[in-house]
């Protein structure tokens, strides 16, 4: 007789949003369940062109093993444009990894051992909490309000976890609220870390798609002392595919993060680190962003306007300021999970608020909304179904 | 102040070949310390090609997220590959992942608990030991004659480690010390497993590049029950930098697998996918590998032959059917440490044999040399070299 799994992974399940988008594979869903980028976001013709380059130019580099570091143009890049935004300390160093998720991930692999504590935003993004659960870290979430985590519940739960290894947090257009954390809140946290003696880790998937409002400061940029890991993705602002983040904080932290990939995925496609470094260095990247802001904030508002016709008052929905994700929030009277049930039999798929709980048992009532992955066809017919479902069936 | 790293990642240190590699970053050094596949032996000019043909064809299917169990194309060739081989079992399952590290690294973790035991060859591939360290495993090493572990060892160290979850080996032209598992051992290596209960973790990333010698069933291919978790690459047999493996085994144990890599890099770069994908059906694999084959067996032999008219008769050295590695053991009088040390003064980097003792404070006396990564002339003249160093300073 074989012997059962691991006990870090035997609780752990497929993603609940994997679970959804089984009813996505059915064409005629509108899928609001994703978080993909839009596909027009795409810069195809200079990806296709630069790739041609590399191959007459370098294949072998392309092909050969790499050094798990990563492509070191490409950090080198990194380091300068971290530097130019005071995200740089000297004693920083930065990484190449397998996207924002395989550094957040191997963060947690160097840093928890089982049974310590991770302090994350509730709700927070599932792929992070899962990749925390799978090293039999205890989650403890700290509600939200709209300014982000609230500040003495912060506090509370670093006093009452001593085991606590470090603070998660996605503080710009949070997946999955959009919500994004206040500079005061920032300076607060940091405050918080260095008080209790744990690390932040800053995920910041999202930051160059702001579309309204004003650039807050990233936590990376308030720390002088090395409290911060700060985890950055090329997914929603190049291309997902290619599987290309980063790591950026202490060299020490990092250069255990290095061993820790050295034994996971050796390094990262190095095809994929050259197209990002290239495609940084020949176009203006600046101006690409500012394409990609047009695009988001166009369906933001053409979902966010639909939603507010269509659905009734009493649904509290959350207002980003980019990213690609709206939060809805229902009266405490309805059953959220039944709502999301009923509605994707209508066609429309929604992710239930549970799904992104610390504590998976807990009760939510909230649901989660993608304008990034739908056309603008998909939005205005979706939003119209949900409108007519909510009317008829939360009464 | 911050808190230490976790138990799992302490103690665990930069592989100790990376550290080798360094000497050959001065280009007067003759690196026999590699284990890169040759670079004439990349198709250059059909990756080009099949590169250009995806971003004219379906640079969107290239570029945005994709499934954890990797590109469906892909996986359904490997699976009526090895359907072809008898490889393949009803109940099984195929699941790309980066790189055969990635899926080594994933059983360890879906299977072990800290403080588990991983029975592996000894010496084993450092990459795998340093993987299973990650996860707090203990490893027990079983001694290999010319005809792989010894088998009233296997069966030993299976009774007195009854937490051991899986066998680890690499059966054909193992790295490091080229040897082959004969059928012999392979049979009653599963016999063993079935009677302790344990998997098979059967690591294959050389077994196409046979130049001498018949063919070995795989293990695999000996098993009816789901024992053994079967590890391919195609960074030998095709390129490296693409990072692109696979896991087969039973769909239960993959299933959980899959969850593992949704935590991790969420799945492998889809571009390097559908690049091996087409690859595989657009191209004579088989030719190509002949080609590989050529290509390595003239390296070995010119290696093999140069070795044995240049060193001293009392180093014992393998005569690998295929792979990439020799290993050479000394007399137990001699320094093996202090030889590659002063032999990497000469220009000749060699891989001291203690890097891939299960037990780290083992004292070795052999060392590792490859064959793929050198020149001709580069070979010639390292050969040369380590001759001379032998004859002065083993005496």
């Amino acid at each position: 007789m074989l012997k059962p799994f691991s006990d870090r992974v035997s609780g752990l399940q497929p993603s609940a949003i994997r679970e959804i988008l089984k009813f996505t594979a059915d064409p005629t869903v509108i899928s609001f369940a994703a978080g993909n980028p839009a596909p027009e976001a795409f810069p195809v013709d200079v990806i296709s062109k630069i790739s041609a380059d590399i191959f007459a130019e370098e294949p072998i580099n392309a092909l050969q093993y790499s050094i798990t570091e990563g492509y070191t143009p490409l950090r080198d890049w990194l380091k300068a444009d971290l530097a130019k935004k005071s995200m740089f300390r000297d004693s920083d160093n930065v990484i190449i990894t397998s996207g924002a998720q395989q550094a957040i991930e191997t963060v947690a692999k160097i840093l928890c051992n089982e049974g310590d504590v991770i302090i994350c935003e509730d709700p927070a993004f599932i792929g992070s909490l899962n990749a925390f659960r799978s090293y039999g870290v205890k989650l403890v979430g700290v509600p939200m309000d709209d300014d982000g985590m609230i500040m003495e519940q912060l506090d509370a739960a670093l006093a009452a976890n001593p085991t606590a290894k470090f603070i998660y947090t996605i503080p710009n257009f949070q997946n999955p609220t959009g919500k994004t954390t206040t500079l005061e809140r920032r300076k607060q946290m940091l405050e918080l870390a260095k008080k209790h003696g744990v690390y932040i880790v800053e995920d910041n998937p999202y930051g160059a798609l702001r579309f309204a409002g004003k650039d807050v400061p990233c936590i990376k940029e308030l720390d002088s002392d090395g409290y911060v890991l700060y985890c950055g993705s090329f997914s929603k602002v190049l291309a997902p595919g290619l599987r290309v983040g980063y790591l950026c904080g202490d060299s020490e932290v990092l250069a255990k993060a290095v061993v820790g990939l050295q034994t996971s995925t050796v390094h990262t496609n190095i095809w994929a680190q050259m197209i990002t470094y290239r495609f940084l260095k020949e176009v203006d990247f600046d101006a690409h962003l500012a394409k990609l802001r047009t695009i988001y904030k166009h369906k933001c508002e053409l979902m966010l306007s639909g939603l507010k016709a269509e659905l009734p008052d009493f649904i509290k929905l959350t207002q980003p300021e980019g990213g690609l994700f709206i939060w809805a929030t229902l009266p405490e009277k309805y059953d959220m999970n039944k709502f999301c049930t009923e509605v994707v039999q209508r066609k429309v798929a929604l992710v239930p608020g549970n799904a992104f709980s610390a504590d998976e048992s807990a009760v939510s009532h909230c649901f989660r909304m993608n304008f990034s992955t739908p056309t603008d066809e998909q939005i205005t017919e979706g939003v119209k179904i949900l409108g007519k479902a909510a009317k008829e069936l939360l009464k």
